[in-house]
Order: structure tokens, then sequence, then C-alpha cells
């Protein structure tokens, strides 16, 4: 199989409220994606879409096709996919695949979605339509409701009282914020502080609002091509090293194994050993932070920490750009925001840019980054794993 | 790229009403799948889904992760593709490049869809929102709409008289039933007469019931597998010899090329051109007769007749078995139903059928059919063509 690497990326600003639809947000991104890698719009050979709620949210399905229309892709391929949360990083991995098969040259990829026009209730309602309906919804597993109870169970399991769990949790939302405020796209720009955490409101006890990412609206896409031909366009070609994807079905079935994620640590096996790489070689990380708690719990799954003491990265600064292993240096969803449909395409824009050394500007750069992983979690059983890395 | 085959597949009942959720149906066609190809369902190494209103029907997105998981394919990447219509066929091309690449050696690939519960109306209305939403919906263009219009066009570009058209459509309507009679799987099993057709009564003028397909439940499902792996299993493989895929996104971009769908052109010039072979080469065809006019208009597209003459084909019998060219022995969707996203799967199904010679005892063989075609068309803009063999 052929090298793939990334050539160019674009993305929206995450925001509440956007008064574009969903395609225009994708349009934008994906417009600024094309330019960036310096080709057409009728160089790019097939177009692939993350969108979880276009239908609902718009009265929109098949996105994919309209957006390729829209900006002069015509008559390619153009295929949507819904992994919930994880969509884009899915479309990212299967347009991976088809380059580097040596089918396709240069394709786009990317997600967009707008959610925050439904209003925070039926958003939670409608989002927990990717968690199994049909048993764990009616028993109150909203996705607040599963974290809340990863949270109890974490606790109890590694022996860490949630007063101090939760301290650390606090942790990982002001760093969050910390970063954001320097990144232009993100949705808040502001610091938040340890007594604010704690005293925000009870969403799913014990996550308080301060924990939990926002809804947004946003879109975020990216040029993959093969290494040839990336070579010719840009000095600066991110390759996709290692791609995992796993799913563990609904949450019930992984009882014996939670508050850790299957999924997570098959899908990151297989990207890390097909990158030939491991959790040590790992210079920044962008990582699923739904919740506070679903950080310290990837953090480990990842191979960054022993279980149990995912939450001491933070604490001890490991997480900050100087530390260990530098984490979500874009704000992650918490502060960045979280557009489900495209928050993977976001992850990996963000990978790029670092490992490209683009952020010294902004005052948020990873000295010297060369390899790169991106986790994204979809619903409570999908995770995608992706390692990018320079020569 | 390594040679793919299909070497099982599996197939529920396609009905009005089913008493089973979208996912009940997907894992009873995945099973069948699963035992026919003679493997585990550990064996399967990844998931590929159509599925286009599990969210709206059921409330349950992302219904690749539970499947996989309910019916023991255990941690595997599932992924969920939306094409409208055609998103079975779209996942089918997906899985395809997973295996012809070298990456997987046996997956599954298939589609499902619960949509009659909905209700007529509701259906319709919630179809409609794979078409453009911005403004062609607004304009009216349910799918109805948009194959009305393309019946006037039709007979006005091509010079045919309304009266002789409607003739030939409901010839396509009356062939379709009585194939399906012979299937068991077919929703409908009932001749209906000409009389009965153009006495029925008018949804969109000039369509009248009859020329509409229903709306449908069911799913269906295959194993791809690697030519060395299928050579152990069945002594029966049908390979993917080729594949197309194209979208032309709304239909007001298409204006000019109307009643032919420049996207299908695309699409099947791609899968013919791969598999080296042309429209004289098929054996046995099934394509998407979502309304009779759009099996005329689908025939002349795949280049089975001269545009404007597609008609022709069915008046003269040749679309039967015996005929030129057999089209849609299985009842197509008019007869054997359209549950939407598992369409795609279901034609595949049939073909692979054909070609492996299981339909003698249906009545309803074509003799010694070694190539077949499947075209497959996703609201009004996207085309899927894959060609089967055997050797």
């Amino acid at each position: 199989m052929r090298r793939v690497a990334v050539i160019g990326t674009g993305h929206t600003k995450f925001m509440f409220n956007s008064t574009k639809t969903s395609m225009e947000m994708l349009a934008e991104a994906s417009m600024d994606a094309i330019l960036s890698s310096k080709i057409k719009p009728r160089d790019v050979q097939a177009v692939y879409i993350g969108n979880v709620l276009g239908d609902f949210s718009e009265g929109q399905g098949m996105v994919q096709s309209f957006l390729a229309d829209d900006i002069g892709c015509l008559n390619v391929p153009a295929t949507r996919f819904e992994g919930a949360c994880a969509s884009a990083t899915m479309a990212i991995r299967d347009a991976f695949m088809w380059v580097a098969s040596g089918f396709y040259d240069i394709v786009l990829a990317g997600g967009t979605e707008r959610a925050t026009a439904m209003g925070t209730a039926l958003a939670t309602r409608t989002f927990a339509m990717f968690g199994d309906s049909r048993y764990e919804f009616p028993a109150g597993f909203t996705f607040p409701g599963v974290f809340a109870m990863l949270t109890h169970l974490y606790s109890h399991k590694y022996g860490v009282p949630l007063k101090k769990l939760k301290e650390q949790m606090a942790m990982v939302s002001i760093q969050s914020h910390q970063y954001g405020m320097k990144n232009p796209k993100a949705q808040f720009q502001k610091e938040i502080t340890m007594e604010q955490v704690l005293n925000s409101f009870m969403v799913t006890s014990p996550l308080q609002l301060q924990d939990c990412c926002p809804f947004s609206d946003g879109a975020a896409a990216i040029i993959l091509a093969s290494e040839d031909v990336a070579k010719k366009l840009t000095d600066k070609p991110v390759y996709i090293a290692g791609v995992g994807q796993s799913s563990s079905g609904k949450i019930s079935s992984q009882y014996k194994y939670l508050p850790r994620l299957r999924a997570r640590e098959i899908a990151v096996k297989q990207a890390y050993d097909m990158a030939g790489v491991g959790p040590g070689d790992i210079d920044v990380c962008e990582l699923h932070d739904c919740f506070s708690i679903a950080s310290i719990i990837a953090a480990e799954g990842l191979g960054f920490a022993e279980f149990g003491k995912g939450g001491d990265l933070w604490e001890k600064g490991e997480t900050k750009i100087g530390g260990k292993i530098p984490i979500n240096i874009s704000g992650g969803l918490k502060s960045k925001g979280h557009p489900i449909g495209a928050t993977g395409a976001s992850q990996v824009a963000e990978i790029v840019a670092q490992l490209r050394g683009d952020l010294v500007s902004q005052g948020r750069q990873v000295d010297g980054a060369k390899i790169g992983l991106v986790d994204t979690l979809g619903g409570d059983g999908i995770i995608l794993s992706l390692i990018l890395k320079v020569d």
C-alpha cells in the first residue's frame, strides 16, 4: 500500500447558533482545504464526509452529494459516514484506504454539523439516539448519564476519592480553556477557574456543566494525497502512518471492562502497530474529551498513564506544552467545541498544524513535534485512532 | 489489487409493518449470510452497513455498531453509510476496496430499513430530505414529484406520446409483479394487469400508484472475501469485477441533461471499464425501478437501449428471461419492495443467486448467466454500479 499524506486543511470557527447551514460551513472548510493544498476542485477524485444529524437538524440528508456539487467537485463519488461523534474520523480512515490502495490520488474528507439550533434539551435527546435506544436510553443513558456512571465506576474501581477525581477532572477543563483561548477557531476563548468549575451547575451527578463539552456548529475538511502527489504540492506532507477502528456495541455489553473502553485499546493498538510506534513516541495528542472524565479514561486507554493514574497527568502539568504528552492543545472538545460530525476532521487539522509547526504565532506550538495521535469516540462504543507523522 | 468475491448472502422477507426492528432484521440477514458462507461471526473482520432512516423511524442511529455486537462480530470496525436509497450499494463498494487492497480477507456488508411504521405521508416527507431541502423540496420536489417531471420531460424530449409512454411504463410494473410473485422474499406476490395499473389512483400526475414502488421494511447482507479465501469456502465464488459511483447534486444542477442522469452514465462506465465488459455482455440486471419511468431511463443510461427507446425493451419482452437483457427478475423495487437502506444489498444478493444458478426452483433462473449488473440510485443524484461475474 502507498503512503498517504494530508496536504491541506480547512476549519470554520466553531460556535453556537451559526447563521450558516451545515452545507455552507462544509463548503467553506472544504474550499479552504482545497486552496491551501494548491489544487482545484476538479482535482478532487472523491469526497468522504461525516455528518450525524443533518436530517434532524436541517431536514437535509445526503449532504455529501450536494456539497460536492456546490464546490465544483462534479460527478465524483461522494460518501457519507455516520459513526456518531467519530463520523469524520471514520470518513478520513476510509478516504485513506482509497488513496493507499492506489485507486485515487487526491480526495477530500471532512465533516460538518449544525446542532445548536435544536436547543440543549432536544440535542441531548437526539444525541442519545447514538447510544442503544432499546434498553439503555429508556434506563437513563444519555451520554451525560453514561459518563457520570463511568466517573463513579472509576472512583470506585481505582480507589480515587471522588473529591480528588473531581478536582483532577476540573484541571482537564481548566487546561482546555487555557489553550482554547489561544485558538481563534475555538468556540470559547476564556479561562475558567477551579472555583468556577466546581460551582457550575450539576448536569448529571457528579458531572457539572464545566465537565461537559458544549453543543456546537462547525465544519472541518482535509485533502489527502498519495505520497508522489503530496511531494509535488507541499514540502510539508503529513503522513497518515497508522489507522485503527473498533466498536464495542452497547454499554451493557462492556460492563465487565468499564470504565476502560475496550474498543479504544484495540483501535489504538492497530494504529500503533501499523505506524510502528508506541505511546512513548507520541509528541502531541488530540483525544475525545466530550466530558472531563473522558479525557482521563482516554489518556489511560491510549497508553499515556497507568489505569487509575490518568488524572495525575493533568495534575502534574504533563499534558501541557513541555510536558510528557501534550494533550488537546487546541482546546479540545471542551473549549474548541464539538460539532459532532466535524470533530474528527478538526482533530486531524489540529495535529497537521502541530506537525507542520504552524502554531507558533498562536502561542501554542509543541516544539519539534513529529508524531501525533488522534483519538475519537463515537457514541459509547466506536473508537477511531489515527497516527500522523512527518519525516 | 486482489479479486474479491461474494461467498454468501442473507435476505429477510420484504414487507409492510414488520414486527422486527431494523436491527433484528439486519441480524437475521447477516447471520444467514454468515452461515451460508460457512464462516463464524468471529471470522468477520469488518462490518459495512447502509441505513438511511434509523434515527427517524426508530430513534436508533449508529445501527452498525450494535449489530456487530449483537451477532458476535466483537470489536470489529463497523461503519455506516448513507447515500439515500443507494446506501447499501455504497457500503458494498467500500467493503470491496478494503478486501481488494489486502487489508481484510473477510467482511460483512449489507443494509437495513424499517420505514413503513411511519405511515405513507411522513415517509414521503422524510424521504424527501434526501433531495435538496433548501430550494427543491419547498418547490414540490418529493421523489414522486421529480419522477413525474422526468416523465413529462422524457415524453417531450424524445417525442414519445404520453399515452404510449404510460403504457410502456405499465408494462414495466406488470413484468415486475410477474417475477415478484415467484420470489418468496418479495413484498407483493400477485400479478397486476394493464387495466389495474392505468386505473390506479393518481399520485403525482402522470405517475399513478402502480407506477410507484412501495415503502418497505427489510434487510439484506452479503459476505465478501478475497479470492484465496473464497475458493476455500465455496466452489461458486461470484466476483465483483467492476465498481462505479458518481453524484450529480441537486436536480436543478442537472437540468440541461435531464431526463438522462449523468451520474449513472459516469458510474456505469467506471464499472464497465474496470470489468472490461460492455452493456452487450450483461446477462442479467437489477436496476433501480423506484418508479416505472425510472426503469426506462435506467435501461438507457446503462446502455441497453438508445435514448428514447428504453420502453420498447419491455414492450417487446426483451427484459424477460430469454430476452436480450433480463431486468429485475427479482420483482424489482416495485414488487420485491424497497426498504431503502437495504435495497442495494438485496440487488447484489439477487444477482449472486442468478450467477450461481440458484433460482431454478423458483422458476425465474436466467439460464447460464455469467455476468450481472447492479444499478442503484440514491436520492436524485447518486448512482452506484456494480458488475458481478463468475468464471
